[in-house]
Order: structure tokens, then sequence, then C-alpha cells
């Protein structure tokens, strides 16, 4: 899958993910006034406005970047409408050619894993006696997976990912304040983090492809520039799944170090930056009924500040 | 919510929960092949036979038990059918006087914690103009969550918990054998758990209750007894969430070192030992319509072996 990744960060010249985390106060007018006065305001109704609201921004985004990123928490908190949403989400990212990562961040002992993994990245298998029913249900190209309780769980992920060549971003260091709390902690002469970073390393190593890059990637906070260089020389062969850009206080500038020397390895995400453009006051020209406009004019940018810098 | 807990374990003298884990290789026939010969084999059917499982095992140990314990992970692999389970499931254990912990593991960055919080201890809060919508989603009583992000994801959940009074249990040390990767680090003259049983503690300090006992419980896996003894001397004030009992290893005289002096502030889950007991030869004679049965009968035992070792 990573072979497939790096191609379509060539082939678009963009190293760019846009994060589909809706949120009510985000949505345009456009969508929502029509919406919530025809149905009323639900969990149906809001998660029809989620739904319109992302295939507008995937359709005005799509020949800019290679990946999109949902972010589960926004669709779950609407209930299970939220996840139909989430599900559907998915899948018209994956039809207008985006690789799909879901921000699912989940992690268990393994054999729960087992069935993260199905439901994230395989199918679900389901058999009685003779019959057999496979079908996919929330599967992206890649999930974003969490560590802390260790090997178990990630293999997996490892193997369901191997079977239907697809990936994870193992969470090493976020891009919150309080990411310091534990990630940040020494242990044998190192950072907890860089620790993470090893394993990370480690279970890519079977999956490496032409591009140089694993099915193993990282997830690595934007906000923590003088991290990235210690985690670049430690996972030489992981791509960096960079979330923090934009709205959360990063710019190109800050991401030099993530990149390798051909400008590739990285996949930096902007979620509010680009999907709620609109509101900011740069893009503020477009209004409301040109929110998606607003996204393809802020996506352009940060391709553009990216590429002065990587 | 943790003084209502304590009472219900007071006063069923049982310091145990019943994980909810259904597999398909769980089901008796009684059940799976009356739906599947009826309604076929699909997402939708292996969810409705999950319910009908639920629904009879949560009947059988109403009256024995404190709590269930559902791990979303089984239901999520159905897709939105599992997660419809996954809900009414939460419900149906609700109505029954059960409180229900949401095995969910979920962690994230601050403000999509604010998601998962609303969608596992909350209400969806639509708001559009002066038009209000609340409604519960996937709401347990506890939940269970992922220290690795920090205290600003925590926080959270702290926050909607207060507000609904709910509560939830932080991973500390986990009862998988690849928990020692990360958890089991040294850092400052201590273990990567002791650290964040540290913080569990901290997190709890505001919400202690009556019983002595805060919000903010911990999971501590029945796998490690010789840590269950450091790790209540750390947490005093913090209730332990103990899996790995049964078919994961452990029996209730591990466990002597987790209780507090009063026999209280544990509870111990068993999952695939109690909802498929009628599998297991000791309780093979309650046969497969029986299933129900043999979960009482062998929930009736572990009380007993943990009463002798509390």
């Amino acid at each position: 899958m990573t072979d497939k990744f790096i191609e379509q960060i060539k082939k678009t010249g963009a190293p760019v993910c846009v994060g589909l985390d809706p949120k009510l106060s985000y949505l345009p007018e456009c969508i929502s006034k029509k919406i919530f006065s025809e149905n009323g305001l639900s969990l149906e109704s809001a998660a029809e406005a989620f739904y319109e609201y992302n295939k507008a921004i995937i359709d005005a985004v799509k020949d800019l970047v290679p990946s999109v990123k949902p972010q589960i928490a926004m669709y779950e908190e609407l209930g299970v409408p939220g996840l139909i949403c989430y599900r559907n989400t998915v899948r018209y990212a994956k039809e207008a050619g985006l690789i799909v990562i879901g921000d699912v961040k989940r992690g268990d002992i393994g054999s729960t894993c087992a069935s993260y993994a199905n439901a994230h990245l395989g199918v679900a298998q389901l058999t009685f006696g003779a019959r057999v029913h496979k079908e996919e249900t929330f599967a992206a190209d890649y999930a974003t997976v969490n560590p802390y309780m260790g090997s178990d769980g990630i293999n997996e992920f490892l193997k369901t990912g191997k079977e239907f060549d697809r990936g994870i971003f193992v969470l090493v260091k976020t891009s919150n304040p309080s990411s310091a709390e534990f990630q940040d902690l020494e242990t044998e002469g190192e950072k907890l983090y860089e620790k993470v970073a090893r394993k990370v390393s480690e279970w890519g190593e079977a999956s490496v492809g032409k591009c140089g890059y694993s099915d193993v990637g990282a997830v690595v906070g934007a906000t923590f520039p003088e991290v990235g260089k210690r985690l670049r020389e430690l996972m030489p062969h992981t791509m960096f799944l960079v979330p923090g850009y934009g709205a959360q206080g990063a710019s190109g500038e800050d991401l030099k170090s993530y990149f390798d020397k051909d400008g590739l390895g990285v996949v930096v995400n902007s979620s509010r930056g680009i999907i709620a453009a609109y509101k900011r006051e740069e893009y503020a020209k477009y209004g409301d009924a040109g929110f998606a406009d607003a996204a393809r004019a802020a996506t352009i940018d940060m391709i553009k500040d990216l590429r002065e810098n990587s």
C-alpha cells in the first residue's frame, strides 16, 4: 500500500492529507440550513449534513492531494447515524481515488485487536458450519493505532494489513500539549517515544516496499520540530503522518527535518485549516456557499508552503 | 457513580464484572441455528444473534453481579449492525440494573476526546441557531481510556464524567504478554506503569466519594500478581478493573493483594470463562440449550473463588 501512497504523493507533488473532522460549527449554512430546516435537528440529520459537507470537500481537493483522514470520534459522537456517515465517507473517498487513513487510534490485547483490525483494515468474516460470509465494514487503507499495549495487538493489525495490502500509523509522538507527560519520559538513556520509534521501525521491517518505506508508519506531531530529526534517524523506512499543521500552530518551515533527502516520507495533515477555511480571514471572500472552493484554495496554499520547505 | 458501584459490590458480595465479548464461535446452536437458518448469514443476523446471546447472559447473572463490560471491538467488527447491537446491549444491561463499563479504550488529543467522551459517557449535543438537541448514543456508566497522550484527553472524559456522574478506567498495566514492552520500562527509578498510576491517582483526587474511591479507576491485569500490591499502594483511592481472570490464566489467589483491607476496591472481569462456560468441561452438563445456566453456575463459582481470597 505504501508504494501506492508514495506514488500518489509524487504524482500530486503534495505530501498532504486532508482531515475530515466535521463539527456542526464548521458547517456552512448552505448545508446546515437546508438539511436542518427540512429534516429537523437530529443525529440522522447531523450525520446527513456531515456527509454532504465531506463529499463537497472531497470533490474539491481530490485532484490536489493523495489522501484524506476522517477522525472517527466526530462520527462516533453522533452514534449509529454518525458511523453510517463515517463508513460512507471512507467509501466515497476511496471511490474518488484517494488513500484513506482511518484515524481510529485503536489498541487492545491481541485477540481483541484482531476484531479491530478486521473492522478497520479487513473484513468481517462470518462462518457458520460450512457457510462463510465476508463483508467490508469500516475498512480504510490505513488505520491509526495506539502502542501502549505493545506488540501482540499491533501484530494483529500487521497480519490483517498484510492480507489486504493495507497499513497502520502508530502513535509515537503526538501533537498535543500533554503528550510530554508519558511520551517524553526518560528511559534507558532515551525518551519513551524513541523506544516506541524503535519498535515501529522493527514492526515495519517485513513490509518495506520498492519506495523504501514500510506499511507501518508513525504519527509524529508537527508541533515539536526538534523531535522530527531524531525520529527520522530512528525510523529511516517509516512514513510520518504529521498532525498539527496550521490550526495547531506548525508551518512548513517547522517540518523540514521530517522529510528525507528526496522530500518524501511524510504526509502532513490539516483538518480545520482546510475544511473550515471559509471561516478564516484569508479565505473569507469565498463566502459561505464557496466553502469547498475555500478548502481548495487553502489546500493549494498548504501545498505551496510545504514544497518550499521539503 | 463509584459510590453506587461499591454499594452494588457490597450488596451482591461479588466484585465481579461479566465481559460481554461475543464471538460467533461462542454462540450456542439454539441461537445461531435458529437465526442463521431463518435470516441467512449476514452482519445483521450475526448482530441479532449477539444481542439474543447477551440478553440471555444478562438475565442469567443480573442478580449475582454488579456489572458487565461489553468489549466494543467485537461489535465494531460487525460494522453498523454490530454497533446497533452494542448500543442496545448497553441499554439492556442498564435497564437490568447493572453498571455498564464500556470497554472502548479510546484516547486522543483534547478536542477529539471531547467527542469520544460525549459518545461514551455523555450525550451528543447538537445546536443550530437557537435550537438544541441532546441525545444519548453509546453512553455507559464507565469507559476504559488509554493514557498514552496524557492529561488533556483524559480531562475531557473527567469533565463529561462529572457532568453525568460517570467514570473512567485508565489503562495502567494490561494483562497481555507484551504489556511489558513499554509499560514496564524503567523511568526515573520506577516503571512507566507506576508513573501512569501516579497520574491516575491525581486525576481522581477531585472525585473521591463517600466510599473512599474516585471515579477514575485503573485497569490492572490479573496476570501480574506481584504488581497488584505496588499499584494498590500508589493508588489507594482507585478502583481496579482487573481483566485476565480465568481464561487468561489468573485465579482468585493471585488477586489477594489487589483488594483493600475491607475486601473492596476491585472488580474482576471474566468474559469467555463465563459467557462460553457451557463449552468448558466443568459445565458441559448444562448442554447447548443451557448456556445461560452454565454462565450462571460459572459466575457463582467465580464469586466463591474470589470471596475465599479477598
